[in-house]
């Protein structure tokens, strides 16, 4: 017996956006979030924050849905649990900054349910363009404090979770620094699906209670802010060129690869007719193609490059 | 017993690359193509030529490969044909105007076997931000005479492929007004995998002679400059405002969701390990997603809409 109900989930949800736009508005101190309330066809529907051209933001958006009814057969293979009625809850959220100097941002936590199978999933992953350590290392400082208090080896585990899914292998190169990413806790791995399975080998492998999986997602959502802020506190009044600003938005072209080609969330919406604008809501307001462009050896701009692929940041802290 | 080889075809494409390039760069006036050579680890390579920051173009690419060797089985099941062994040879360009009133474009012509199984693909299709009648039925007028020449039905089958193929259902939208598109020339509709036979409708049932294929297939490429040019010729002193600008790149947003999303060539060629810069070459310089844009009821950027579904331009040309 399931003792917590999507109600309850999604009224949790919709308290945690309140606390992100409230915050992220007055550390714009410009902009503020405009709210699009929409309901599904097949079932339930969601709230979409926009808040666009701010002095800090760009464009951030922050999305809570609720949607239930009946899965689509060809994506029923792709979940745990049995038979075709679903119900989903979740908020997610991509921060794209004015300034190159300040990192974007993706979060996502949610709560899913197949006939009787009930998990959580989320995560969240930073995409600086001209990163500092010590902002990498206290994201990941954040994320494992976050993971510590529910279970020791769970942020190797969703590190690397986020390693492997934030990667766009056309480009050999990882969407960002990481964070963490994980899914289908509160389903035991035995009992995955073999084509997720395969794709997934960080899913616990025990069955976690519910309620302390769920406790766990919340405790992700809760991070968020002190995680990310004191990145954007410290990095927005930072002067920036014009070439720095290109830069930007020449990378954001890597950020649109990614969601288009590989984002599973993205492809899935799209081909479920999910909203569309709600799930494009995390494309770059402003994205930039250069044929063949390779940074200058040893410029700030190359050694983004050295980010690109998966580090030990908690351990780069403590040294 | 086939009488046309690759070397032959592919000489024949590189002096169609010259012959692109030289007019694209002469109407340009400012900017001139920079060539890429490159080999491909399995067997063959290419020449990639990109005119980027011109004075009418803002980015034109035009590449011509030659490539051949083992298929990875997972693709060998979406070609016609026997064995692992194949060879492609074939154009492709897409050319983003700086200007809004200029029509984007993309043209491709290939030739294509396996085993002992050879067939030619192509077509050709326009994507104007702020079309013009006249124009639409210039460059799908010069497309029926091209297809005139070679069967009466061609025009009409090639132009539903076309207007099926790029379509972005997510937006329900084509990706502009159409041209022509076609594939596996020379071979029998009902020789055709299932699977293949099942998303184009559109296919030729009878085999075509191989030779006959072809001279189709350059005629469709020699056709271009003459659909194209002269919309450009008559659109590139047009003045134009940075509100119209600003609707160029959000448009151009959609172009980068087709190529990402739906783009048969791009996909197969991102996870084939081919050369990405070449595959790529067709993302728009510079592209803008606002969040749940609507153009003014009865704006000239609301009317757009009207042209991004099928139309007969070929019966409104002679109304």
């Amino acid at each position: 017996m399931q003792s917590l109900s999507f109600d309850v989930a999604h009224d949790w949800l919709r308290k945690l956006q309140d606390a992100i736009c409230s915050a992220i508005s007055a550390l714009d101190g410009e902009a503020s979030f405009v709210q699009d309330e929409w309901t599904r066809d097949g079932g339930g529907g969601g709230h979409t924050r926009v808040l666009a051209g701010g002095a800090v933001f760009e464009k951030a958006g922050v999305a809570v849905s609720h949607v239930y009814g009946t899965l689509d057969p060809a994506f029923a293979d792709q979940l745990p649990g049995d038979g075709s009625e679903f119900a989903a809850t979740g908020l997610s959220l991509v921060f794209h900054p004015r300034s190159p100097k300040v990192p974007a941002v993706h979060a996502n936590v949610r709560l899913v349910r197949r006939g009787d199978t009930f998990w959580t999933g989320g995560g969240t992953d930073l995409t600086p363009y001209y990163p500092k350590d010590q902002d990498c290392v206290h994201f990941h400082r954040t994320l494992r404090g976050v993971c510590d208090a529910h279970g020791s080896d769970l942020y190797a585990r969703f590190k690397q979770w986020c390693d492997a899914y934030f990667f766009l292998p056309h480009r050999g190169e990882t969407r960002g620094i990481g964070g963490i990413f994980y899914d289908y806790v509160g389903v035991e791995a035995a009992e995955l699906p073999a084509a997720i399975r395969r794709r997934t080998p960080f899913a616990l492998e025990q069955r976690v209670p519910l309620n302390a999986a769920w406790d766990f997602t919340q405790d992700v959502g809760r991070s968020f802010l002190a995680a990310y802020v004191p990145l954007v506190e410290s990095r927005k009044m930072e002067p920036w060129t014009e070439a720095e600003r290109e830069f930007q938005l020449y990378r954001r072209g890597r950020y649109a690869e990614f969601n288009l080609l590989y984002d599973r969330g993205t492809q899935f919406g799209l081909r479920t007719n999910g909203r569309v604008e709600s799930i494009l809501m995390s494309m770059p307001p402003l994205a930039r193609w250069t044929y063949d462009y390779h940074p200058p050896a040893g410029s700030a701009e190359a050694r983004l490059q050295d980010y690109l692929r998966p580090r030990d940041w908690v351990s780069l802290a403590s040294a």
